[in-house]
């Protein structure tokens, strides 16, 4: 049945293209926006102080990423999380690199957390951090599996609607629909830069098509399906053609555009608590 | 015999690889170098206002692309414009996302107007917004179809010496050689970010081979028409190989390098107006 | 023997996968975390005056290049330096576009130079005007070959442990192990923008492997041998493949990931003095 609610969704944006604000980080810009575009969105990387408040009004949804903050970027993105929090507008938050050592940038997010995220989405790291436990990471990448943090995860909740770790196996977890575990994807996807600040602007691709009487999480899911598939698909022909990380970055833009309703089928998807 | 000036241009633009200092958003830089140098030029991206004024000086051509700007960025741009202008460089104006709702860079471009870019590029929102008119865009992309809008581009040619109108068929305005209309390409080019971009740092490289006695909107049709076959022969492939907008990506920057001089007869060129 | 110890200098870099700290342009930044990944690294671009000082003290190494500098970048660069030295990390400084058209970085560059970087990599342009030569360069490109500035790159060695020319023939000196010479590569290098500034992570890459009593002049040359053959079977494959520059760039992250013990024996390496 969720099968079905995300082919719809996908379906969806397929049709509507929905414009989606990005605020993301000078390593992924181009990447995060060649993932919207290959994924049936329509993003603008509108990451100045003058005009993102503005921008963010209009948009369909927000996501706002913290790889590679300045003082400028930073005012950005709280006008734009201002905004869309005034708005209704849904908004991700991508803490990227969320720690003790990186304290400036922890604080740029302890910041836009009054302005009330839709989705969290991170690493098992940043979130184990950002729920205010002790963890460690090395740079921006994770140290910790996604499954050690579940319970830390949990007290995001009052903060924002859904919580999104992604991992070997990714877990959404919200109040509406619980828990789910998406097995799948590629181990080869922490190889190639980005890959995680995309599926953040994925995730507010698809919640600018939620209906008012959907859950967020069901855009989440939706994201970290269509990723999942598509690294899977990706691999394979990796593999298959013998070729290396270069291509498989190719075969996976690839694989996000020429995705088919039937392809969703493809990856395990359980709810583990409700 | 447009043909032939174009090929003969490019011949020049592939002997000469000259000198193209480009300003762009902070999404296209990549990709914008990357095309340059396909095409045969030689980018050199300086943006920061202690160094760009004076850089414009040597340059062969100026290209500036107002995606991502910062305050930093605009004062660059001013720089370099006046040097350009100054020098008699020829310079490119791109005025990414010009349009109401973003009015600080809209203000940034007006303020550039006054160097007298040679080539105005824009897709037809753009085009139609800085004319004066009335116009949508979603986010940074065009809700306008090119033909729309050649009349009010044709109030431009006081402020610059061409006008180039990108979209299904390209539009090329200059009172020297009077509208050119180039169909090709393909629809897949606004599925794949920063093209624009990267479009209008090719028309300053092909401006930097322009002969004195030659109209700037040679270089401008020759960029276009360069472009447009590109995209035809990159979607042939990717339909061939039965692959997605990854690859075509990567296709285009191929058949961008790999272009001969014969393929320039492929793409469909009028002049619909003198 | 030497080809011995680059191996196993890259066996011990896909097994530890060292955190790299880069400080790097807007324009590389995205490819040259994709190459440090490729090649077994762990990237990370912290590149924001708040926390550069305090990550450059955890990083294995550090990599700076001043691509594209702004004020606050320029301080994150001074700050991590410091920082560096003070903890006696290894890093690399790429003083791209060092030339007396771009004095503003010039003088950033001379700045740095107080913190005593471990290996200085440019192309022979950049080199001589450090140097203190009179040079000329096109824009960011070398107008000279790298063994033209041999003499010239040798009073660097005071400043420095090593330093790193690259070009058709690539020269490492240091005072430890001479003068190598590493030949093969392609000529397609400089037709994909950024090489010479990801060739500058991965010789960080490498430092943050050496060992104590190992000279840093291996690991600047195990970088310019792992690159130089990957880009050796990257440009074999386009031709056989009959593509271009845009299947180059995949290729040589495919070679650059995919590279085999066996393969560092592919490209010549000649200690020309000692």
């Amino acid at each position: 049945m969720i099968i079905q609610s995300i082919q719809t969704l996908w379906q969806k944006l397929q049709d509507t293209q929905p414009l989606v604000h990005c605020i993301t980080n000078s390593v992924a810009n181009n990447f995060v926006a060649n993932v919207c575009l290959a994924v049936g969105a329509s993003p603008a990387m509108i990451d100045n102080k003058q005009e993102a408040g503005n921008f963010a009004r209009i948009a369909s949804a927000l996501s706002i990423n913290t790889g590679t903050p300045t003082p400028e970027q930073a005012l950005a993105m709280q006008y734009a999380a201002q905004s869309a929090n005034a708005e209704h507008t849904s908004w991700v938050l991508d803490p990227v690199g969320y720690s003790e050592i990186l304290a400036w940038r922890s604080q740029i997010v302890d910041d836009l957390l009054q302005y009330h995220p839709t989705i969290i989405r991170g690493n098992a790291s940043e979130i184990a951090s950002l729920a205010g436990a002790q963890s460690s990471s090395k740079g921006v990448d994770s140290t910790l599996d996604s499954n050690q943090v579940i319970d830390q995860a949990q007290q995001l909740l009052g903060t924002c609607d859904c919580v999104a770790i992604s991992g070997m196996t990714d877990y959404i977890l919200s109040k509406a629909l619980g828990i789910f575990a998406i097995t799948g994807g590629s181990n080869l996807q922490p190889k190639v830069t980005a890959m995680g600040c995309a599926l953040g602007a994925v995730c507010a691709a698809y919640l600018g098509v939620v209906e008012e009487d959907q859950s967020p999480a069901l855009a989440a899911i939706a994201a970290h399906v269509h990723f999942a598939i598509a690294a899977q698909i990706a691999e394979e022909k990796m593999i298959a053609q013998n070729v290396g990380i270069g291509s498989f970055q190719i075969l996976f833009l690839d694989a996000l555009f020429q995705i088919a309703a039937d392809d969703f089928e493809k990856v395990e998807i359980n709810q583990i608590a409700k």
